[in-house]
């Protein structure tokens, strides 16, 4: 039984990990501050007695230190991040500090401490606009379209430095798009809400043609664990995803059908969503295959299952 | 005739870059805060109607962006960063704040302020330990040994973002070791001064295996004007830097030679001088040759200068 610290781990994916760890007997605390995360995503967590929820800032640093003397950690999981990629381009200091700034804290507690493991949730948005290619881990240059992806690299550069000269041990499990139960934004949802307030056209932005690997939440979570479980270098960096990809017309089409709906899609056109975002995108996935870790849903199959689950989500609310 | 923004422009090598700008009779605005550079450097520069030095901090966005309105800059050569990498290792925020908070302000500076022209001072540091291979400019994983190697990534990660949120171009060239004029610590300090104590004997940190390639300053600064002008990409990045490379003991042989001495060299032993330093590094130059500049002097005949250079300016401080 290990004493674990996930840093937003109200999240969306944080809390799936914070059920995960727990079902296995681990003692878990979550520290979030709710600006994204939820606690009613901790329900199932909240009646284990291995588990305690920290309402709070990883920025204030003496919260984040006398957490760590009062639990002494053996391993930290830090999830915690702006979520909302598109929001930071008009403030691009969401990204500095919840991105960037959490992870150096984190670094500091984990080294005033004496804590050395670290999981960090990083992403493909590190890699920029790649055209398209299969991108392996030792893509370069890296040149981040977004202020997220900034962040997440400047996260990277550090962990790097802390790992050198202190004896951190990292595994840097880098995501793709993620969906499953739990979410709160994003394409699937936008769809939704739009087909409910009009059920006969769907506006997409730009041609549809943007097409992105989507990976079902529980198998995101099984993937870090393999990878921190059977990956002893001092720097453990990967590729997290799933074979192929779902373009945005197929998850229109997804959408409509399961809201048994018949609606046009019209599209604004261009080749991009919004600013910062990479069109086009797909993982090479021969480092985390070869150590014996796949996907059980595709992509596809992901994106029916999360759209399943947000109409049985709006339902409940109703 | 350009206005022009240095930073760290009272540096080794931002006081370099001020003196060759201002000859081609450009306007040229230096700021610092003197914490690492010296006013000295800048005696050439303080004779040119065309040149403004304000002693302040970067870190102070109301002097910055003060500086920006009033000067209505076409360029910014952002320099200013920590320059001592050793000295982190035991307070990281020494980088962060230096190396790449630095970056984030002006790049919110420009932004605010309509310039949308960067230079940058990156360095080898990016790549790690690369284990001695010739790096190209688009090597993989970037994991850096140092704080300043993070924080000039970090640095890097944001410039992108920035360039693709808000239209920025950019000229990323990254610096190998450089000697010259005006240099105040590094390795051929330590051994001159190291020799003056004792010159029968020289204490050399490690096996004296290490092995780097060292850019003359007046070459470096060429290489960065040269790029500048003639890539014309959204993101520009170079390798800068010169052909093989010059090891320790050979650099320890050249200053003994130079100050007339007959010392023994003896070695501590191990690979590496200092934790976060990278034993051998290699730059592979193609890019930079294909666009047309090389170095005028070798790695060796760099050391060589610098080192004449630190004697007689020990000479007229006696």
């Amino acid at each position: 039984m290990e004493s674990i610290l996930i840093t937003g781990g109200a999240g969306f994916i944080g809390s799936h990990l914070a059920d995960r760890l727990l079902s296995e007997g681990h003692k878990v605390v979550v520290l979030d501050n709710l600006s994204l995360g939820r606690k009613s995503n901790l329900t199932q967590a909240l009646n284990s007695d291995n588990f305690t929820f920290v309402e709070g800032d990883i920025l204030d640093s003496k919260l984040l230190n006398n957490l760590f003397k009062e639990h002494k950690f053996d391993m930290v999981f830090h999830l915690a991040a702006n979520s909302d990629i598109a929001r930071s381009h008009a403030n691009p200091d969401i990204d500095l500090d919840m991105t960037f700034h959490t992870t150096y804290n984190v670094l500091k507690a984990m080294r005033a401490n004496g804590v050395n493991k670290l999981m960090f949730a990083s992403t493909s948005a590190i890699y920029g606009q790649t055209g398209g290619i299969e991108v392996q881990e030792n893509y370069g240059p890296l040149f981040p379209a977004s202020h997220y992806g900034a962040g997440k690299l400047a996260s990277e550069a550090f962990i790097a430095s802390f790992a050198e000269n202190y004896g951190i041990q990292a595994w840097i499990t880098r995501f793709p798009n993620v969906c499953g139960e739990r979410t709160t934004h994003g394409i699937l949802h936008d769809f939704v809400k739009k087909l409910k307030n009009n059920p006969h056209e769907l506006e997409v932005l730009g041609n549809g043609k943007q097409a992105k690997p989507y990976l079902y939440v529980k198998d995101l979570v099984e993937a870090i664990l393999f990878v921190c479980r059977n990956s002893h270098e001092k720097i453990n960096y990967f590729n997290l995803g799933v074979e192929g990809q779902t373009n945005v017309t197929k998850i229109a089409e997804i959408v409509i059908s399961a809201m048994n709906l018949n609606a046009k899609i019209h599209y604004t056109g261009g080749d991009r969503g919004w600013i910062g975002d990479v069109p086009k995108f797909a993982y090479n996935l021969d480092k985390i295959h070869k150590l014996g870790w796949k996907a059980k849903l595709t992509s596809d199959e992901a994106v029916t299952k999360a759209v399943k689950h947000i109409l049985e989500q709006d339902a409940c609310n109703l």
